[in-house]
């Protein structure tokens, strides 16, 4: 593509739950428009694709990266974003969450939610007659994986092809490591779980990861033999305990993972990839899953990371707000004037 | 009127806190500039009449819909809403409500607030040099009411006259029942409350109906026979029990409505009108006070009715605003460049 | 000046945390932004020089005037505010202030912060690349500061010079009354903290008055002889014990500060100057540390004090976003125009 034309010019669902529900094509669709829209903005452009349009932002729990950036976005587009705090309407009290989507729907352009259980995330998007986009859920964080595949592709190793490119997601499987599973290996990449058995990646995404292999390349593998780090383009981790959920016992959780999943120099010279990165979806607890030395080393994009959340919710919201391909050609048009 | 022209140029009453304090040709007069407006807007066209300005909404209480729809209605006029959450400022805990409304009056170009006791929001529009709308108190919840009617007239029954028509509230006398006994008697129409006698709407209501009566037609009744609700065009109900204070135990308010007083499918059937349509302010505490059957069946308008407080926000803030007339101008002219 | 020229075209410090890092000169610019913008929005101008740009408000202490005055000022600039109010994000739970400061630099264009601790505004300063501004800390509230400069200009005595004004800070020590203490020694006036030996003004702030005194004139002094209140152009007071941290017990205060201290019409006929002001930072404890006939009366100017704290802000998020000159050229192109 030239950076201006999208294979698909509106998206093949109405709503973001779940990458695993759309294939390379769309998943670069999205990231194309961010990418490009991001570079306009930075150059000093100004966008007002969602021009009085409103987003409303559904929080079942807390969150700083997901509603910043939403909120972000949503202004830098023209546009606005609700924030509706846990509790802070009827939902889950007094009103049934259908119910509530039915009425979002009415009043405004499109809705994210962070639930607790995909099933919440799922009735929003079958009652809602607008675009629903999954701001996390216990299965699956589909906008951090849109952000992360942006780090990567920006710090992608310079001379690799994506079959030559191997991450790694190092600790406990959570929502996120499901979720880069299907993203790397989409992108044909290649995929490991390195953690211990007892917090295993559950088979149904390693078939995903497989299933993307046939079709794009790469390969997906579960382990926690340490020889598997050999060679890593990107480690990456995430805290080693439910942040939200009634807490584990520390003592639990260290045992389980510490030492031989924690995240150190140590582990990043096992690479021995001098260029291999570090990614975190943050917030991290530091010298627990990740040391600062490796957090604050040059190596770690966890920034960089942290940063594409709002790239990637621009691309979200334009690409299923149906006004990705016309703001990409008004970006292209204005290119051109200068 | 041409639909562009309204009787008052600008409020003859500096805030909204009652719809009873108003006249039906300033009623017509808001719900005129809202149902214009939204015509307009779902026609694809923008309004910034409200441009730079800024609402600020003071909550005593949780709302889901009342909150979305001022925020997403000031957004649409080109303005801001300031969410001030329950127990998010000083105001109660270290300042009183006066100084609160003198400060928030030298900020802000109006404001929208849902208090406790209708004493607060009489009190913020004394001290508050700007605009107040009543967001709805114990009393009344005039912004429901307008936007209420709109559904009525939207919905209203081909053929009737105003003198025609039924509309019928069940259950518990709430704020929106008060309201509703207002705006229907003031529209000229024929309205009842339908509960039990410890529930009944008070003589205060009533006897404003009735002088709205006495000026615009129809009738103005509270009974407990069902034999009332023969002919009605319009049913409407709201949750047996106060939302907000301490509930009262499910036992007792069940023994006082249920199953009489429920609205279901047999007395949908009472009303002998196959057209009769369902209204509901929600949220709705489904099988109680309602049916499933009745509220998602084809004749709830509920969700319309939902839909219709944003309607009639853009109407409200544009009227009370002072910029009603200036819009519609606007509007025609646009329509006739077209 | 011509009121259309700064003496700084940017600022010196990336960061407004206390009054006390800038010269009399940078103040003065601020200020000076301050009302000339004031006067261009009150004449009916719209400006849009902060478009698209976003503050994160982060709140660890609940807030009414610092909140709604940043939120506005960012809008009427064509901008937008977050409201990050306490307890919202995973700050200080799940993450520490430096990690949360790097993510919203690279999220938004300023952060502006409220917090416990004024070590925590330091760091965020320190980690965030963009401008921090400082909403509150228990040692300074800059903002403020310069909201109550601009209303003691405003309110200037006629015929005086600075060096003939006095201003009197009546009570407890607060950070309020830390900043005043800067500010108006920095404009050369003369500044008296009268109250109690035990919640006597800090020596460092007697020392930085002098500092300033030495440079533009003007005296410093603490006392609890009320022989100073004569000849008073100014009494400013705050509430006599901390809004937010674990309540000192009412009996505890009242025995340290009433009846000596408490602002009432004895009090300002003390000052032997029927023309003396009456400023509060807000809110207040009516008829503890103020009467109502002293804060509701004509020389009361708390009100005008508490809408120049949106004055303030305008001019602070222009100056410290580094378009404060442009913006003063353009409201001059606008009045050419004219």
């Amino acid at each position: 593509m030239d950076g201006y034309t999208l294979t698909h010019k509106t998206p093949t669902r109405k709503d973001f739950l779940d990458t695993a529900d759309f294939d390379q094509s769309e998943i670069m669709d999205i990231i194309n428009t961010a990418r490009t829209v991001r570079s306009f903005i930075k150059g000093g452009g100004y966008l007002n694709s969602l021009f009085h349009k409103n987003l409303a932002m559904l929080f079942e729990q807390k969150s700083t990266r997901t509603r910043v950036s939403f909120e972000v976005a949503m202004e830098q587009l023209g546009g606005h974003a609700l924030n509706l705090a846990p509790g802070a309407i009827q939902l889950g009290q007094h009103e049934t969450i259908e119910d509530t989507a039915v009425v979002l729907g009415r009043m405004c352009d499109m809705i994210m939610s962070r639930v607790d259980r995909h099933e919440s995330i799922e009735a929003l998007a079958k009652y809602a007659q607008v675009p629903v986009l999954n701001g996390m859920s216990e299965k699956v964080h589909p906008t951090q994986g849109v952000g992360d595949m942006i780090t990567i592709l920006d710090h992608f190793p310079a001379g690799k092809n994506p079959s030559d490119v191997k991450v790694i997601f190092v600790g406990d499987a959570t929502q996120v490591c499901n979720t880069l599973c299907d993203m790397t290996t989409k992108m044909g990449m290649n995929f490991v779980h390195y953690g211990p058995a007892n917090h295993k990646i559950e088979d149904y995404w390693l078939e995903v990861g497989r299933k993307n292999n046939e079709k794009y390349g790469g390969t997906c593998i579960w382990s926690d033999n340490a020889e598997v780090l050999k060679g890593a383009d990107f480690i990456y981790t995430d805290v080693w305990y439910g942040l939200y959920d009634k807490e584990t016992p520390k003592e639990v959780y260290m045992a389980d993972f510490y030492p031989k999943y924690q995240v150190n120099d140590e582990m990043m010279a096992a690479t021995g990839n001098p260029n291999c990165k570090f990614m975190h979806c943050l917030p991290a607890n530091r010298n627990e899953e990740v040391t600062d030395s490796v957090l604050d080393s040059p190596n770690s994009i966890a920034w960089d990371e942290a940063e594409n959340r709002l790239t990637a919710q621009r691309g979200l919201v334009l690409y299923f707000g149906g006004v990705a391909q016309v703001t990409l050609d008004y970006i292209k048009r204005q290119k051109e004037v200068r």
